[in-house]
């Protein structure tokens, strides 16, 4: 790879000769790759490339180690611009460009239509916009906890800069300090709908210097001027920089400048002739043959993803006493401690906390006092936390991200989805879920995070039942790799107990997931609860058996993956009644209905749980509202019982 | 009532004897409402009082006629805040003070924790902060489409000015020129973690100049001042304006100022004691006793919430013929004009269309072109769109919100749940969904719309099967209060046929929800589709019906509500193979296989559908990967009555 840095003042011949020869050669891939696809978006990818060329060529990246650790992050927000970065990279040595050429768009290979992780030098998928400066933000910090200085730079959209999002990223980045990241906008003027000053007129400087961002306007196809300010931008460490290159739509073909149609249409047969003879080049060298049959050929495979979850010791499980009542919250927060400690052997745990205002509530206190430098205040903005959250869990250290579930769930549901297909690993740790928030009312009333998440193919969903399941899953949730939920309630519960009237998921007891737990073995019909209700339902199932109807009692921590033994042993049961405080088009009684069709099972079940949403008042009070008390769920069980 | 208006230059003597008067009680109810129910917001409520009265006193609204049409609206945007809304609302004639003194987050009435649509006086329920702007966004947008001539006052928290949405807002109020829009953020500088500045370092009126608003500083606690600043607003036809009200958290009760902890804590009994003294009053004016035998008696019902959704009529069906391809998107494109044309008989029709510049791909530029006034680009702002589209909804006229599946559900989920807990009837267009987007890739794939949105209680989902089922899917839609989306692929499809090869949703068919039509009968196993993978299921069971096995073909277009009859159908049936370009989780599958157990049935049935994120190509391509073109379909099928 040709290779710069920041070191010198001003850009030399050398460069500029390699970045006039390379340009040339990527604005043709770019209308080449399109042109093959019959789709991909030129536009933007032409009017960013002079600016992805002086930035790739002078960060400390390397095409021969794409994942080094110390390497400058380049976080490329507005995805659709995938064929100038896939150009330069593949000019940078990355991977042939006549492959990435061959392969973009087609479903053999990581050239996505939109930039993907997979691709060796793409540091974040994007696509949806809005969300690449707050993923820098998580990558800086993580740089930060590790003690590395590198630089991280967010090309972005115009027509994006209308995102909310972006204005939560630039706080954050100005409240840590984050001023090794360098912002710059792709001010070509037009979205697809048209003008950005027709579509959403916008200050985009006066935004980001409300903000506390330093705003340089450049001509974003002058390679000086853009090393002059980017290089400012890296050697300042006052504040964060944000480059506003004016630039033009298709730049390099005549026809397609300042045309908003090219934002997302690729050149025609027609079109392509007139891009030869615009390039100046030879007719050979637009040649589609070669490519062609290089699109018939077996794809080169990529270097492959890195794993990078650290090594974490999961300490040692506190047992909460058959006596003691304790809010799961709060043995989160001690578990959390917990294993910080325990991985903090004369260094700073790999382990990062997010908070948006709720440290009291969330029980993030301890962990804050302990590693004050670990914790991240990151105020009401959740959609930019859980991004950050979401970019730094792919980085080497544990991210966690607390919150209410309402916040942590429903409000932040797209931006989990990204971090998913991003391979991420965060932790999502909700409190004040289902009707457990009591006066809070309903839109505070996290009655879907089973739903919800459901979706997102690599998140694993903990729902614990006391403080005690809750301790070991918290563990098992940080030395696992993965995104992982684990939604709690608000209030004080009481330790579940067997028969014995010892703590059913104490020193005995290790959290599997999928596993369902029987607290009470019975043949007469089965209770199934999940988390909060959990104590309810023993209380309801225990007041059954003393009228001598042995009704047994299961739990489940795992809706969304229940062990296909533990469906056969329901299915033994003549009936049974699935208690949560979730939803019942979507939580654990819908879960459990589905898989047990799926296993072939036909018994009578009742699904007791949220059918609209509760009043506000105390917990207790709601509960009762909604027959979720003890008493309600002992009442329909019974009548259940003699209508089967 | 007590009235004032804006034509008064000053405040004169008799307002602000009245203002002092009515604060002092209000600061009282304050304090009572929230010792009662041991919960709630006091903080907040103190430093926002004073100019809530300023705006409740002078705004156009009438106790006596809570929802009168051309009233103003007050949109409380920090919805915590409830015991001031709710002190300020009573005192001026509402209801009875007592009356929600006793009630105040209590099972039993509507003054939840968060304020509610259903109080009368209240406009838009919030709780989720940062949706406020929103709301009224839609709302002063309703008023100019009915020719409305009212102001739209927003109270806003200081914390909540870091969420990203509320730029999202501004700059949407200044696009269109909703200069009728007055925002007033409660400067307290404290939120729940501690001071704003620490938690997250804001220049907020910075923010609000550049996106265009003017910015007015104010003593909040001084009523001349606010009058002056709010008159100023009223007055001012070129700009919206913002007041950064200066305010002290805890007012009136010199223990509780400026103390973070007052944001969500009610006074103990000593505390209650100590605002005894320091309010001057007597003792028996804090005599809680008979605001406990009112809490004991039976709770006052309030005016109840009226209906307001506009008759429409739903225009003549389009039947596309049977050898014709067209994409369902266009067909809604068609409808929703058709429609619109059906109900503007010598006027304006009762309907807005509301766009993320995505107009050309969502097909609503015929619609744009006949009724420009009633389309609203709102630029790639998705979460102020969608909650300005709810706020619409609930005042008369018929709200579109046409979006990719990704933006209109997986970002906007929570907005959309906020709408359904206000009784909204936002209609959601979603195009793109499943893995017709194609070459766009995963952050594009919208596998999940069944699955999110079937958690909102509220939300009706139709997922049609080709144009002909759109267009009367669409119709059903618009005439239909409540909420809905309809889920759409991009490709262009066959028109799906009946036996006798005329169009199948042709005439004789009318939209029901929940209803299972048979495409074609047999008793051999069923296959039963959903959406845009119908003409390929259908092209599937042809082939296999072909070799002799009489293979059945449903297709739902409501997953979430299926018809008993049409389950108990499927019963009869050896096998079923649901088919969906869904994840296969929470999709058509999964609801049919949760809804056959709910009904006792069980019969083998294999899911095909999503199973993890699909590669980026053609859409053809991408089924094929993923098992779902019309072979894949066949060969699994087959195999599966094979094996059954």
């Amino acid at each position: 790879m040709r290779h710069w840095n920041w070191e010198r003042e001003h850009l030399d011949e050398e460069y500029l000769a390699w970045h006039a020869e390379t340009a040339r050669a990527c604005r043709r891939d770019i209308v080449q790759m399109t042109h093959l696809a019959n789709s991909g978006h030129p536009g933007g990818s032409l009017s960013s490339l002079d600016f992805y060329l002086v930035m790739y060529a002078h960060a400390n990246i390397d095409p021969q180690r794409p994942w080094f650790e110390e390497r400058d992050r380049i976080v490329v927000s507005h995805g659709h611009t995938s064929p100038g970065v896939y150009s330069v990279l593949a000019r940078l040595g990355y991977f042939p460009p006549e492959e990435v050429i061959a392969r973009f768009r087609r479903p053999n290979h990581v050239f996505e239509g939109h930039i993907e992780r997979e691709v060796p030098g793409v540091e974040w998928t994007t696509g949806n916009l809005g969300q690449g400066l707050s993923a820098a933000c998580g990558m800086a910090i993580g740089h930060r906890l590790k003690g590395i200085s590198a630089q991280h730079y967010v090309p972005m959209g115009d027509g994006e800069q209308q995102k909310g999002q972006i204005g939560e990223a630039r706080r954050l980045a100005v409240k840590f300090g984050l001023h090794n990241i360098t912002a710059i906008v792709d001010y070509n003027r037009l979205q697809i709908g048209g003008a950005t000053s027709d579509i959403m007129p916008q200050n985009i400087g006066a935004g980001w210097e409300s903000d506390g961002w330093k705003v340089n306007e450049v001509d974003g196809h002058d390679p000086v001027a853009i090393h002059k300010a980017m290089r400012a931008a890296v050697h300042d460490e006052a504040a964060p920089h944000v480059l506003i290159a004016n630039t033009v739509m298709g730049k390099g073909f005549a026809f397609m400048e300042d045309i908003a149609d090219f934002h997302g249409r690729a050149a025609n047969d027609d079109e392509y002739q007139q891009c030869i003879k615009l390039s100046g080049d030879s007719a050979e060298d637009w040649d589609l043959e070669p490519l062609r049959q290089r699109i018939a050929a077996s794809p080169q495979p990529c270097a492959e993803l890195p794993s990078t979850y650290p090594q974490i010791a999961a300490g040692t499980p506190r047992t909460y006493a058959a006596d003691q009542r304790t809010d799961n919250r709060s043995a989160f927060g001690n578990a959390l401690l917990d294993v910080a400690e325990a991985n903090a052997a004369g260094q700073a745990p790999p382990i990062a906390v997010f908070d948006c205002d709720l440290e009291g509530s969330v029980k993030t206190g301890a962990f804050r006092k302990a590693f004050p430098n670990h914790f991240f205040e990151a105020g009401i903005q959740e959609h930019n936390t859980a991004t950050a959250a979401g970019a730094l869990s792919v980085d080497g250290i544990v991210s966690v991200f607390a919150d209410f579930g309402v916040f942590g769930i429903a409000e932040t549901y797209n931006q989990h989805r990204l971090t998913d297909i991003n391979h991420g690993h965060v932790k999502v740790a909700c409190t004040h879920v289902g009707l457990d928030v009591g006066e809070d009312g309903k839109t505070h009333q996290c009655i879907d995070y089973v739903g919800v998440l459901h979706n997102i193919f690599g998140m694993q969903i903990i729902v614990p039942a006391d403080p005690n399941q809750t301790d070991r899953a918290v563990r098992h949730m940080l030395a696992t790799p993965g995104m992982f939920t684990i939604a709690m309630g608000r209030s004080k519960l009481p330790t579940i107990t067997d028969e014995s009237g010892q703590p059913f998921f104490g020193n005995a007891y290790t959290f599997r997931p999928g596993q369902g737990d029987w607290i009470r073995n019975g043949n007469a019909g089965a209770v199934v609860a999940m988390g909060t209700l959990t104590g309810r339902a023993l209380e309801a199932v225990e007041g059954i058996r003393q009228t001598g109807d042995n009704i047994a009692l299961a739990h489940v921590a795992t809706p969304t993956e229940i062990a296909p033994e533990f469906l056969d042993e329901l299915a033994q049961q003549p009936f049974i009644v699935t208690v949560e405080d979730h939803s019942v088009r979507t939580g654990l009684g819908a879960c459990i209905a589905a898989a047990m069709f799926a296993r072939g099972h036909a018994i009578p079940h009742l699904r007791l749980g949220v059918k609209q949403y509760a009043p506000s008042g105390s917990a207790e009070s709601v509960y009762r509202s909604a027959g979720l008390d003890a008493d309600g769920i002992r009442d329909s069980v019974m009548k259940f019982a003699k209508q089967t």
